[in-house]
């Protein structure tokens, strides 16, 4: 364990692959691991890329590494994917070319898949960016897709989130339905070459108009990945954000992270205590139960408790 | 508490509303409630309708209903509808036309936002699935935008799962991340009169082939839902799909949705158990002892699991 979190700090990619594994089974030693790892957390910034999909998300962070490792920056990038027991595992269609980049040695990428986190998705990947953080990124990307509720909670764990559209991605209200334009911090409408950019440009300024009228809107910026075009601007316009953010803002972003995932972790940790001490409970015996209606699952989970706390 | 349980097994859409009203708050009742229902629960067919955002789902409940009507079923209808600040609550949108259906004695419907829910969404929405079910109504529909992690779990409890499609809705690889495949029961491919209805049919039908070589591949029908075609083939369908489903994989997945629930039940009421014993904790101290890097999440949770343990 030691040698594994040396070589974390160290920056070695094999150890920092191999301690997110660890996060993602949940191991014991996780626990350990972390514990070590945690007091060098808290320099790199973390930027979260969210949107629908089929809006470029993959191309544009592909675009975004090439950027950031002109500026010598070092880079971790936790990309989020659904999982599909057809494909047995996170697909990695769009990560293709990605991955090109893992061989730099400034630049970790990491498929995750949304399901199978027994802790949760979200501490699983709040861990993973600890891990990234400790081992000297200075620049951390988190892609998800973001139409779900998990996937979103993930992406509000970042200092700078980016909500990329694309033109004429259906009327506003699909948009308000993803439920994601409240959190953004940089709008991005990428595949801008297409028609229709002007048209949702507007649609979003009209609506910031209505939701943050006394606060600064977040800019809304045009991409086209695919050609490299726009992304310097985007890169200069997060370094901005984060340079003239106020203190007190930055600080109460940071606390709400912690917060949420001091919650998530302890959350996990009170359901595992309790499930160790419940071992010889017939979970399947109290599933019959309820299905026969000769209990409910109400009572089941008082009884549960109740014995718990005569135990302890 | 016992005039209302009465009110709610006999129908009375008021007392339903209530009883789900609870259930959202996360309310002390809540428990007694359910406790009460429970009992009666066990009857309704439970369909969970899902796909990406904008294939039209709300539209092909809205003409489910009026073919459900006819049949003389009685429905309830449960629609998860991610929220946002901006609006402030779930989106009516295009649920005002499914609204109109609420005035029918025989119909009930709910919208449930993604968010705010305390027990998370899966014990809120199964839990307003067993007010419905003990309320007398036969069939239940649950629609959510299928591409989040929550929502798909939301979905998986029903006992026959559409997913709902629409032509050229993108490349297959689009399809698969959205991780909903290998769960449906019957798919759907909406606005078939579309240019493409076809190649998505025999995409889908590839793709099944892969991964469900052993087992009875689903359905693939064809539905224009705002023309109200292929509707009753839909209906059809799913009460053939019940009707002869072997009893053992009926129990299997009913006994699958119970052990979900009791383990969603049994987390959140640990979680709270906790979390009152835990008052004299201060979290925003904590999160400051973490921020200023004093603590780590991972010891603060082990010191409130310690100072629980010996309070019980």
């Amino acid at each position: 364990m030691k040698d594994l979190v040396r070589k974390i700090l160290k920056g070695d990619s094999a150890a920092i692959a191999k301690g997110i594994s660890l996060v993602e089974n949940n191991a014991d030693e996780t626990q350990m691991l972390m514990k070590e790892i945690f007091p060098y957390t808290g320099d790199s910034t973390i930027i979260g890329i969210t949107g629908a999909p089929g809006t470029g998300k993959s191309t544009l962070v592909d675009q975004m590494i090439d950027a950031l490792i002109e500026k010598n920056r070092k880079i971790g990038i936790i990309a989020v994917d659904p999982s599909s027991p057809f494909t047995g595992g996170a697909i990695l269609g769009d990560r293709i070319r990605m991955m090109r980049h893992s061989v730099h040695p400034d630049v970790f990428i990491r498929s995750m898949a949304t399901r199978g986190h027994l802790g949760g998705l979200a501490k699983a990947s709040g861990e993973a960016l600890f891990i990234l953080d400790a081992s000297g990124k200075d620049c951390l990307l988190v892609e998800t897709v973001g139409v779900g509720q998990d996937e979103i909670e993930v992406v509000k764990l970042a200092d700078v989130i980016i909500v990329v559209l694309i033109p004429g991605s259906g009327d506003e209200i699909q948009i308000f339905k993803a439920g994601i334009m409240e959190i953004a911090d940089i709008f991005v409408i990428n595949k801008a070459d297409s028609p229709g950019a002007e048209k949702t440009e507007r649609q979003i300024k009209a609506m910031l108009d209505i939701g943050k009228k006394d606060e600064t809107a977040p800019p809304v910026l045009k991409t086209v990945a695919t050609e490299g075009h726009g992304i310097n601007r985007l890169i200069e316009r997060i370094d901005t954000i984060i340079s003239f953010r106020e203190e007190e803002t930055h600080v109460e972003r940071r606390k709400k992270r912690i917060s949420y995932l001091l919650r998530e972790i302890l959350n996990e940790r009170l359901f595992r205590e309790a499930m160790k001490s419940v071992q010889d409970v017939d979970f399947d015996e109290c599933v019959d139960r309820i299905y026969d209606h000769t209990s409910d699952p109400y009572t089941i989970a008082d009884q549960i408790i109740d014995s718990l706390a005569k135990k302890v």
